[in-house]
């Protein structure tokens, strides 16, 4: 269905608003239309880039927090972190990350992105994985964005954190995880509470 | 205990027969000798390197058979394969499979190696990973060298194939993972069944 400019822009508007990390050309798709046209949209409604998009949620607070591991050791690009709560990073899939015969996400980087996120969002100077149950729910191909969400969800019997992880192209779920995380000062922790 | 040269060379045999993957640093480890001792006793029983060992196992019979990836994408060494019934390959842990802060291996690379073996395993052009079960149980560190084995296990109600893969450093298990992987031709293979 054609739309008309305004109620085009008052959409696209919204879709920003509650997808942020959506690309020009996901918006393109979506809206049926070019994407020198949504670049023009989005000059005209003021919305920057998505490269200055992510940029402004990942602002440096957080950068200088994470502890288990050096921000670049992330898998993706980390753009929002609370420690022990959640976090957020984004993988564009690019010809590196699939199989070469069918442009089809290999499992061990969306499973990369996700465990390295779980450890990230660990307030420890030691995180490592014990544990973990994952699904691939939807194949990723070339191109696609990941954006993983990792949110701490508590502490099993064995005092080892738990870290739920779900990824999605757009809307759609692509990866499910549960990572069941070593920390150093789980005894304390456990002490202290 | 130090052993005498005959006696070290008969168990060195040994050792290398029931461990052909074993590295001269490991060798010279166990048996309290220097490498260079190990090299020298190597020669005298003309057991060749083990770069030499495993392309001897490695031969291109199995090597052509793989089918579901070009053998180049399956992360580690094969020198095994039979296809729909066993896989074996080896990763060296290198300074980029490791945390920069403690030279611990991370799990996505041992992921990798067990998860692009159970994809390679599998007997079909097209092979994906739908669930995996995952347990890292013990730290593998940099310049160890992991080798592991997979095994086709069957088929679950699914219809999805079923791929153990269990991962040593030398005789200790440090990785056990099972597979759920999805196949083009299952339900084919269900209707011959």
């Amino acid at each position: 269905m054609k739309r008309n400019k305004v109620t085009r822009q008052i959409e696209l508007k919204e879709t920003i608003k509650s997808m942020p990390f959506i690309t020009d050309e996901e918006l393109a798709k979506k809206f049926g239309v070019s994407i020198q046209t949504i670049r023009l949209d989005r000059m005209e409604l003021s919305i920057p880039e998505l490269r200055e998009r992510i940029k402004s949620v990942a602002t440096h607070e957080w950068n200088e927090t994470v502890k288990a591991l050096p921000i670049e050791e992330v898998i993706g690009e980390v753009v929002d972190l609370e420690l022990d709560e959640r976090a957020i990073s984004i993988l564009d899939i690019r010809s590196e990350h699939v199989f070469s015969r069918n442009d089809i996400a290999r499992g061990h980087h969306l499973f990369a992105q996700a465990n390295s996120l779980a450890v990230a969002v660990i307030n420890d100077e030691l995180a490592l994985t014990a544990k973990s149950e994952i699904y691939f729910t939807r194949q990723v191909k070339k191109g696609e964005r990941v954006v993983a969400k990792a949110k701490v969800a508590g502490t099993d019997q064995k005092g080892r954190t738990l870290v739920e992880v779900q990824s999605y192209v757009e809307n759609e779920q692509v990866f499910a995880g549960t990572f069941y995380m070593f920390r150093s000062n789980e005894q304390k922790e456990l002490q202290q509470s």
